[in-house]
């Protein structure tokens, strides 16, 4: 038996490169060793995007797509939609019993969101409740390890108090903690250097870009702006380009004498984008082209969604009734 | 096609008198003219006994006998156990992105009831949100009409807002704003006087009380402390038992000549208790006798239950996918 994962996206847009190194690019590596249960969070995405259902509904098909083109086996890994799974938000409700609302207003990841999205009095109960929410989805499959970036990690403290707590206040061993693998990999900036590659920000490069669209979007990034003629010394640190290439760049040797050419002056800029171009594409390109061939016979995507959802499911309900007869109810 | 009741209430305890005056006799009108939905609401009841589900769970069972006991016939009426249709607490999952915490907070009856349970810091958030589970509750039935107190308005006005709300959002006419009915009758207190019987406040006559109990109890009432011997004039404001033959005398002549008699003085408690008792035995009498003949037959009051949850979840099921149909979740 091969210890479980549970991971997963809202489908509130296609995938973009911050995704493929943030997480993508893991779980391509996990499906060796662990069993992956893959979520598309249609129902948790509803909860900030209530108004716009439709964004939703399409991004749900955009997200496997991009799950099978990075490589994401169906055979291996269970691709579900959330919402196909009525039982994951009857645990949610009956979860909302063994958390305060003041301990939710503590949490620091929740905090911060309703900080960025500027919610205020216009918060909605279902966003407020989605660590919650997030925690039947992760306790649900008996899962064994969430692989998190490092602001996620008050989420999986959440997750396991809740298990702690049902299994004490209920006497049962029902609910099981979660370990996190925190990525060590740094976060992926836009391609206008901000902080933070995202489809809202505008700044991102999607893993269905055309290779002229990834040409126009790396021919937009900043370089150093005293950098003005081939000849000059060039700064790397804080150089969007080089930032890319730090992390996509396969050869580590050839960069550092890339950056000590570019530090003393004689290489341009042109031949930095070129090169980053390059290397994109080579990752991108097989990337779109298995994209698009399952984008030809998207019936057999809706049917991977089917059959991962059922089966998703049946795990699911099978521990929502486990819990259920803790509390009685049955 | 009778108008539609959805009441209910949360199995904490078997019914008393206070019940019977507020909703239960009202019911047992009602199912001349209306198809009523009767909920057992026993995942509601959780959200604030989490910690003691054995006696939701005795309770079902309970409160089903005192409905029929009282006369609310499962043939007209349909009886189900909240926790058996896991379909409303999905759909209060999805009606929790209408609503707005800081609205939730400002609700006068949430606040009245934290107040009252002293919960503050500890307050689950179960507990919280109930008001947009109760709204599920009531709009999946496709409701006309529900019978409240008059401090219920804010829920009933909360529900509506969520009907309105989702029907614009999505463009749908999916839900139907309800009608409450306001009780006319003021609130019977408890035996030791104060503004309300409980099971909590150990102050209830039950309509599972034996004959002795109920005499029991009545002698317990306080009269006038200055009524001390039986020609003294006696005072009928504030006198506990006076305020229950108000309630259950269903002679209201007699009643007003033994009030001025009372108040002449000539006319002892005892006698007074005595009428008292013989009226409550004489409502709560053939009650306890049907309860009785129920408890012979377990099997089937189980029966009742499991009907109908089984109709009331199929026609909720019904309505939640009309909604997950508007949202574009299919």
């Amino acid at each position: 038996m091969k210890p479980i994962i549970l991971t997963g996206d809202r489908p509130t847009g296609p995938l973009h490169l911050g995704h493929y190194v943030g997480s993508l690019k893991n779980r391509v590596a996990f499906q060796e060793t662990y069993e992956q249960y893959l979520i598309i969070a249609d129902a948790q995405a509803l909860t900030d995007n209530f108004d716009h259902p439709e964004r939703i509904r399409e991004n749900i098909m955009q997200v496997a797509l991009d799950y099978l083109a990075v490589g994401l086996d169906p055979q291996r890994n269970t691709f579900f939609v959330q919402s196909r799974i009525p039982e994951l938000l009857e645990l949610s409700f009956y979860f909302m019993n063994l958390v305060t609302v003041s301990r939710v207003q503590r949490n620091p990841t929740i905090k911060e969101e309703i900080r960025q999205k500027e919610m205020g009095e216009s918060l909605p109960v279902g966003f407020f409740v989605y660590p919650i929410s997030q925690a039947a989805d992760i306790l649900a499959f008996h899962t064994d390890v969430v692989p998190i970036g490092e602001d996620q990690k008050p989420m999986i403290e959440q997750t396991n108090e809740i298990a702690r707590k049902f299994n004490s206040v209920y006497g049962v061993n029902c609910f099981k903690e979660v370990r996190p693998i925190i990525g060590q990999v740094g976060r992926l900036p836009g391609i206008d250097g901000k902080t933070k590659m995202s489809k809202s920000l505008g700044n991102a490069i999607f893993l269905c870009d055309s290779a002229d669209e990834i040409r126009r979007k790396v021919n937009l990034m900043f370089t150093d702006p005293n950098h003005l003629r081939i000849e000059d010394p060039g700064k790397v640190e804080g150089n969007v380009v080089f930032m890319f290439l730090d992390f996509f760049d396969p050869n580590k040797t050839e960069l550092e004498e890339l950056k000590a050419h570019y530090r003393r002056g004689g290489l341009g800029d042109s031949t930095v984008k070129r090169r980053l171009v390059d290397i994109l594409e080579s990752l991108i390109g097989p990337i779109r082209e298995r994209r698009a061939a399952y984008e030809r016979d998207l019936g057999y995507v809706r049917q991977i969604l089917e059959t991962g959802s059922e089966k998703a499911r049946a795990v699911v309900a099978a521990k929502v009734k486990e819990a259920k007869e803790a509390m009685k109810l049955f």
